[in-house]
């Protein structure tokens, strides 16, 4: 009936910015929501009122408990219900006499079960209709809200202040994602686990999140939308102006019988709102993991001009890996100028690959890997670069330190120790003499490395550099870090704000969804 | 020139157990192929004798440099060559005169880089040929053998002892893998890197690691094939009776150009290639990440009977991912019988899913999870199960300790001073009250956790029970941990050797791949 919920305005500012919250609920006992929220709430530094509402409680986790909503002398700007669903209606009836015009339900045992569930839900939704009140859910997981540091959620997650606004049609799936933005440094504006909607539905929230200062981004979880045009419409307001990143779940014959039996929507033929998001300038995540990557780098990397990708990679066999997804994702290795080939001719060894992708065969000479993203982001033909190999992260510095100098060193005394003297004399003798090479070229070979340049062998000096360059260019650079783990580049983006991938895949995908948004934009241009 | 290959009978076992190694080309210069490759033999572990060849030092690394090979007053096993490309050949006869059986050889710019280079490659091999002289190479990184704990490799990667055996045909991307792969647990018995394979091909490697004992599931890394016919003839012979699992590149228009310009090799219509795979009883990894989640599994995991697949999961929204991707993989949800609906009615909340996906929406007594999983574990329309939400990890204990116990505390010191006695009151009357109820079922709501079976909240005590599950029911079991990094997964796999999953589009991959290895499997019985 999206007519009917029509007719009242709705007052989401003070929903994201509540004065005071009741909880209706609130309990003692671990584990139950009633509990989770409020300390939650608590604990993500929630600094209004806080009423409590349980006619069983003197006091709940310290506050004084009231028997009921109407109990409570004071104004409440937001009530959270977390009671068995049968006695919800009756709740939202004192809520509105409150003049309550907010209300997170997360009472389960609503729509999603069946048919008497959708009954009980159609007469709390009615309640709401006639007394203005939004409802959250029911069957909802919460929301948050930075500007007031709400973390009203069902689970212990506080994420990360920031410019991504969430709306997710699974609770549970959202705040996990944003555990894992808070691990990969995604920070968030919004939140809203939209549960079974009673009384919105998902193009209510998108409207909000695209007028929000707050928000820079949008990404959304979506099982089902109840009207579709008016959902297209909304987006195709937005997309000019803010990326809109969307997963649909619900693909495929078993994925909707799925969804069915979990919030009861029903998915809809999937491609068919493929082509729709398409038009709309939606951009498609495929997975949980990517919804978060391409928060992570929509938020922190420019939109590029085209889809003409630069590639330089450290061996060949990670150019391959990122050049066989590029077909699939609408990508086009770029042609490189002679001028530019020149230019890398001049000191790469003689036998690099001479075009894209930039295979500097395993010259560690890091000056030159230094101008080969410069040439590449400098050059005309090259809309966006990703580079691979050079970024080396924590875990690399550690590892290497520990494999190439302190693992030989005690193998040589444990095993060899007649040798260490002359082990340490060669070693030394070495460095000294790479030292007074100075990284000069060697066509026939990789040279060695240049310890005069050991300072630019960091990460931050790197990003910098890529930040510098992507600043001047408004050239999106992807730098992949194969040779560590998630948490180095999770520890990168928290540090520096900059996107990084782990895989060359990973990578491909991104800049994939960096080019059609560019597309789209050209098209409307 | 397949048939000139054959004429000579190859010496692998003393290429991966050399009483003795000798490196031409050894430096003291750090960077340079001659100076890693030796540093990273004693940095491993390797006992047998190392010889250095360099005219013109007194000492590399602290061993005696011989001029030539010629001059080495002793047996040697395996001669590694890292000197530029036009002088391989004249050292390749010293190694001939010599009666060394395998050389690697490292040096680049050879046929990957044109004709000129291909001409120099043909001598080489032409003179290996005749002296029976197996070449790892040339343009290769080097080989990994666990016996002989010989780390043989341009890279400082010291694999993880383990059963997998992997071919690379490209070397960076292949050691990079097994830097993945010990992060993760997965432990190596050999690596090769074929690089330009001038008198070997792929066959030759796949041959020797289906009848070593060392190897109980074999990986490749592929980007092109000489002779197909022989590759899918030896394949055929393994796969019955170990996993091989391959990651084919130069897919696409794009890929097969890097393919090109990388290794030479011409990749050919990837589709035709993979009906051939699939036939033969090869698995596909789709990506590399993939191609190292599959070697864990793989190498950790029952092969299950069929393709029906029992979810459980704690929230609806990880059903629908994981189910999104079960047309995909050829995976089916099985359908549970009614006794089993009726077992689970027994203690699950009365608004659980009622089908597979088992959600249990948000429950989180912990003895419940369990019975969840040995219920879809015993029944007999489920193949293996997936289950997401249950395996916590180390982060998940750290940061829920925190925010649920600690930030909460700290924000009434900071802010609610005044109520600090009465939360530390209701806390304590919370506790003991969900003592007393231990778990009792409350149809309408979650029911809160319960302390008594605070044991079974570990990690190990849920790994035990899945591993003696697996044990009994021969059936996989993955476990999904969302709510935590990949770093604990690894942690798990390390410390436990069961394979988990990050994320429920992983898993899924992960079972596809298992069911059709089951589905060739049971078409060959």
């Amino acid at each position: 009936m999206p007519m009917d919920r029509e007719v009242f305005e709705r007052d989401f500012h003070r929903l994201f910015n509540p004065r005071s919250v009741a909880v209706v609920g609130a309990s003692n006992l671990p584990g139950k929501w009633g509990f989770n929220m409020p300390l939650n709430m608590i604990g993500g530094g929630y600094r209004g009122e806080l009423y409590m509402v349980n006619p069983r409680e003197k006091r709940v986790l310290g506050f004084p408990a009231y028997p009921s909503l109407k109990d409570i002398d004071a104004e409440v700007d937001l009530a959270v219900i977390a009671i068995p669903a049968r006695l919800v209606a009756e709740v939202l009836a004192d809520a509105a006499a409150k003049g309550i015009r907010n209300a997170v339900i997360v009472s389960s045992n609503f729509s999603e079960t069946g048919e008497e569930g959708a009954r009980l839900e159609r007469r709390v939704a009615d309640i709401a209709d006639g007394a203005g009140i939004t409802i959250v859910g029911p069957n909802t997981m919460g929301i948050y809200s930075k500007t007031s540091s709400l973390c009203c959620l069902g689970a212990p997650v506080f994420p990360r202040k920031g410019s991504v606004g969430f709306v997710s049609q699974s609770g549970n799936l959202g705040v996990q994602l944003m555990t894992w933005g808070y691990r990969k440094g995604v920070g968030f504006s919004r939140f809203i686990g939209s549960g079974n909607a009673a009384n919105t539905d998902i193009s209510d929230w998108l409207e909000y999140l695209g007028d929000d200062p707050e928000t820079d981004t949008i990404i959304l979880y979506i099982e089902g939308i109840k009207d579709g045009r008016k959902f297209l419409e909304v987006a195709r307001g937005i997309t000019p102006r803010k990326p809109v990143i969307a997963l649909k779940a619900g693909k495929g014959r078993q994925g909707e019988r799925a969804v069915l039996s979990h919030s009861g929507s029903l998915a809809g033929p999937f491609e068919l709102f493929r082509g729709a998001m398409e038009q709309a300038g939606i951009i498609e995540a495929e997975t949980t993991e990517e919804l978060v990557d391409l928060a992570a780098a929509f938020s922190s990397l420019p939109v590029p001009r085209g889809a003409r990708v630069g590639v330089m990679t450290l061996g060949g066999g990670w150019g391959v890996a990122a050049a066989d997804a590029f077909d699939r994702e609408g990508l086009e290795l770029a042609v490189l100028p002679d001028e530019v080939i020149g230019e890398l001719d001049r000191f790469l060894p003689s036998f690099w690959s001479r075009r894209n992708p930039v295979d500097i065969v395993g010259n560690v000479q890091r000056g030159n890997h230094y101008r080969v993203i410069d040439a590449l982001t400098a050059c005309d033909e090259v809309d966006m670069v990703i580079t691979m190999g050079t970024l080396l992260g924590r875990d690399f510095w550690i590892e290497n330190m520990f494999k190439t100098a302190v693992r030989p060193f005690l193998n040589m005394v444990r095993h060899r120790i007649a040798l260490l003297p002359f082990f340490q004399l060669s070693m030394w003798k070495g460095f000294r003499e790479s030292l007074k090479r100075g990284g000069e070229r060697n066509p026939e070979g990789s040279g060695g490395i240049n310890p005069t340049e050991a300072w630019k062998w960091t990460d931050t000096a790197l990003i910098r550099r890529l930040k510098r360059l992507m600043r001047e260019k408004g050239k999106p650079i992807i730098a992949v870090a194969v040779n560590e783990g998630e948490s180095s580049a999770s520890f990168r983006m928290r540090n520096t704000g900059v996107f990084t991938a782990t895989t060359p895949e990973r990578a491909v995908r991104v800049a994939g969804k960096l080019a059609r948004y560019s597309r789209f934009l050209a098209s409307r241009s």
